[in-house]
């Protein structure tokens, strides 16, 4: 079993949901999702494979969408939504 | 493999969840919900030939839907819901 | 193809989530939903075919309320939950 | 086809999200769920089927109690949690 | 047919969301999400068959997890996050 | 039958949401899905072999980040989003 680098294990990476712009913002949402996914799952060739299955389901990238959705919702309350 | 060209890959084009209107703010929401597929699966052959299976597909034009709608709460959210 | 036609392509009839009542804020959640799902599917026929198919599919109508109650939450935080 | 009643058409029945108890605004949340079904389904020998069909099914009643608690969230925050 | 007692058709057991401490909170979360199934589905024997089914069903207990945090997340703002 | 222990029946370990940092705030997300899944199922045994079959599902691992997401974005709220 190959794992999931220890930085990939890391839940909140940069300790804080603080970011400069909303890009930046967007992009830990996509973090979170994915880390949080690596916690449940932390075998390097599962999630690879998972990755090429789901990489072509549309209900799976729809799904994907949802939940950075979610996590993006939070950061941008976060940050009073960079205004 | 054909990519999706640079600005599609753009988290938050514009760089802002403020708009002058809802109906921009919405757009924003959908084109939000895009990039992120986007950024999971960058393939335009396989990001089309997923589209023509959800677009006929009553739950996945609903998933999708879904999607949008929690985007757009973060987004209204952030432009005080345009009152 | 038979496109939906230009109003069914608005994504926020009237321009603002404020409404007079909850009842209408409850109407514009299902038309916001539902225009969503025009500008992914605008095509008529598809969009009738899928119609009758989820509106006999539970999940389906389901899944469809779950959108409206989603986008209603915006609305009713828009308007203040007409206190 | 026999088609829903009127009453049971009406998107906010009371036309307010104001309740005088929590349970009341639970009972309301399961009616806002109940009339967009019918909106989106107004024939009832096709309701009951579809009853009968999730009433049975753990992940339809699940499904179901999922709308139910974003209307409650909704109607909770309009009614300051009853506190 | 056997029906759930009538104690378990109340919506909101103990008519408040506030409760002293967070796991009553997470508790009273849980009730509400069960009682609404009740409300659904008040035939016993159908849901001690669901349930035995959905235990068994990572999807299904995963789609239950969904609710309870759907409603603690409305119980939790109703008391101030036991701040 | 072997039982989850006593510690993991607890749902909100620690009797409290607040936490010194985001990373603890999500960890405690985590534990607070994990301990809602034992509270419906109890059993060992069914708990890890459900664990072996969604943790090479993608759409499994992908709604198990969607529920840590709901339960973060009430956790970040509680916690002020630990600015």
């Amino acid at each position: 079993m190959t794992r999931v680098p220890d930085e990939g294990m890391i839940l909140v990476p940069g300790g804080t949901l603080i970011t400069a712009t909303p890009e930046e913002g967007r992009a830990l949402a996509i973090v979170l999702a994915r880390h949080t996914v690596h916690t449940v799952q932390p075998d390097l060739e599962t999630l690879q494979a998972g990755r090429a299955r789901y990489g072509g389901d549309p209900l799976g990238l729809i799904a994907a969408a949802q939940v950075v959705a979610l996590e993006f919702a939070t950061i941008a309350a976060a940050n009073g939504y960079w205004r």
